[in-house]
């Protein structure tokens, strides 16, 4: 079930943030998968709309091409001239503007909008635990890197920031909210495709070698998070109390995780008639310390490295610090962290990297 | 074909700025309009989601008690209790972030969304002048205070600002821009509606007394604009040159222009099916100008009279100021004219007011 994706090259044209090439190359490798997806939903004889979701998207930049490659495969190989709607979708304090000008071509990236006719853009400030569309509207709905969140964080994990480093009863917690979420997150999910409708899902997880996002060679992404965080109640920086609040609200599943609620006939998942079609894991290569290679340069690698990681965590950090610190001084303990974290990666520039580890999985709603 | 609305009184509340609550008021009357023809569109025996339209929708707040009275006017009375979509359509670079907050809770306006289930709510960054939704998926469609403006301005007006105040060939320009906008602006909404769907539009006018927004006693409101910027010209404030460019995109049909293409059995809006079924002009008074009858402080009065023009005439004021002048004196340059107009305001309070004049109107798209 897994396989090594090709490692990432940086793009020399820097159309694409370096901190977000690395998302960018797991939602490209999907493309043979949503293709295959869609050859067994589309009903490109149909007088209606094709729809598809994107399920998490923020900004919208780096699935552009990956759309681009589904309008193309329909419009070229399938002859499908009808009309395609694709909804954007993610929390309505998304920033829904950036995404409108970023589809609409109004900013740096290339968007497919202007090359066919009939392609419909619309957004929705709907999370995946809420329902995003009317019942059988869904042609196909796609998530990447975004289905790790959990609703909220069941409970505080002793001398831990994440899920990966929690035990017993706090493993367990976590497991439990997992599992209900990710039931929540597909029940919706059939409700809203159409009958013979697909998801496809690039979801972090856990692999059978039990790698993870940061977790494959060199030190532990998350220990490092932890570590770090340790130093800083000992120096006194924080308080106990706000290094055990310092709970990341994730949950990365494994496969068999993932595959659970299709095995069982019973489950609430599979009477709603959803199924497993196929399931893989591989590793996208971390662009920095792949990029660092080539330029040896440690001090640059660790400056391009760390605010990719701070884009994704530090609202967890800053949450967790006391208010009646004023908002400087947390300012200042959030600014003392990433600059600890970089002082690390410098300093050990070969033992620091994030590869994505996912699962790439295609889930259908059966025909009735 | 004319009715004069109620005066609008101020809410005490303050849950909507002054600012917009002229707008809301329009909106707002068309509530009656808009569930009369909902009940000659509404498939409530069908399966099939139930999609609404709400085109030029800026954040959004000032339509969410009209979209209320629909949601309820159907779960209530038609016994509805099937999906419902609302699609807010407006240009790419309109603040899609804001309408995504407003529309889901996120700030004080009071949404409609946490009280009813099966509502879905989705953002376009379609203008009017391009398709918004595929074709045959729309039952009624929605736009107010919004379709004034053309998709660009034809010519520069010679000694004004506005389509009001042109005359001879330049008039003639605007006037056949305007016509063939207002085709284009119902062919494409003709192809997304379903056969039997509705579109009710509140659209600026000129009505049979010649009224029209801030022409109605008093000065006239665009006399004013231009007459502040022909002083500046003599006073060498701004050029000839900049003068000249100074007009606004805008035309206000009168309610024969808006019923042209219906009349003509062989126009291309007939032959898509569409027809008026209803059209009635109606003023909404300005709120700034009735709250002074009250408060009668000049003052106050003008303080909040000339930002609520300020929002939507600003920018083209600015794009026709020389690029030659540094930003800086640019900005002062505006300044300057907010100000003289406040001036002017606070000095003859009882002369100033910008009364909306609307033509109401339901045009449907023949059943099949």
């Amino acid at each position: 079930m897994t396989e090594q994706a090709d490692n990432v090259t940086m793009s020399g044209g820097g159309l694409y943030s370096l901190a977000t090439i690395g998302a960018k190359h797991v939602i490209d490798n999907t493309l043979p998968r949503v293709l295959s997806a869609l050859d067994n939903c589309t009903q490109t004889g149909s007088a209606s709309a094709l729809t598809f979701s994107d399920m998490g998207c923020a900004d919208g930049g780096t699935s552009l091409d990956l759309w681009r490659g589904v309008i193309e495969h329909l419009r070229n190989k399938k002859s499908y001239a009808g009309d395609i709607q694709i909804v954007y979708a993610d929390q309505p304090n998304n920033d829904f503007s950036a995404l409108a000008k970023i589809t609409h071509g109004l900013t740096q990236f290339k968007t497919y909008l202007d090359e066919f006719d009939r392609v419909y853009i619309l957004q929705s400030g709907a999370s995946f635990y809420i329902p995003v569309l009317p019942a059988c509207t869904l042609d196909l709905g796609f998530s990447a890197t975004a289905m790790h969140w959990l609703r909220g964080k069941p409970v505080d994990i002793t001398g831990h920031v994440h899920m990966v480093g929690a035990t017993g009863d706090e493993q367990q917690a976590f497991e439990k909210q997992a599992r209900r979420d990710w039931t929540e997150i597909l029940l919706h999910r059939a409700r809203e495709l159409k009958p013979g409708g697909q998801l496809v899902l690039a979801n972090f997880c856990r692999d059978d070698e039990g790698r993870y996002l940061g977790g494959t060679t060199g030190v532990n992404m998350f220990d490092t998070f932890n570590d770090i965080w340790q130093h800083f109640v000992d120096d006194k920086v924080i308080t106990e109390k706000e290094y055990q609040s310092m709970t990341l609200p994730q949950y990365y599943n494994t496969v068999e995780e993932f595959c659970a609620p299709f095995q069982d006939a019973n489950s609430a998942v599979s009477k709603a008639g959803l199924q497993m079609e196929s399931i893989e894991t591989a590793v996208v290569a971390c662009p920095f310390a792949e990029d660092f290679k080539t330029h040896k340069d440690a001090k640059q690698f660790a400056e391009k490295y760390v605010p990719t990681i701070r884009s994704w965590n530090e609202s967890t950090w800053f949450a967790a610090l006391s208010t009646k610190r004023s908002l400087a001084e947390r300012r200042d303990i959030i600014e003392n962290y990433y600059e600890t974290y970089q002082s690390r990666v410098e300093a050990q520039p070969t033992e620091h990297r994030m590869d994505y580890v996912h699962a790439y999985m295609t889930i259908s709603r059966r025909a009735e």
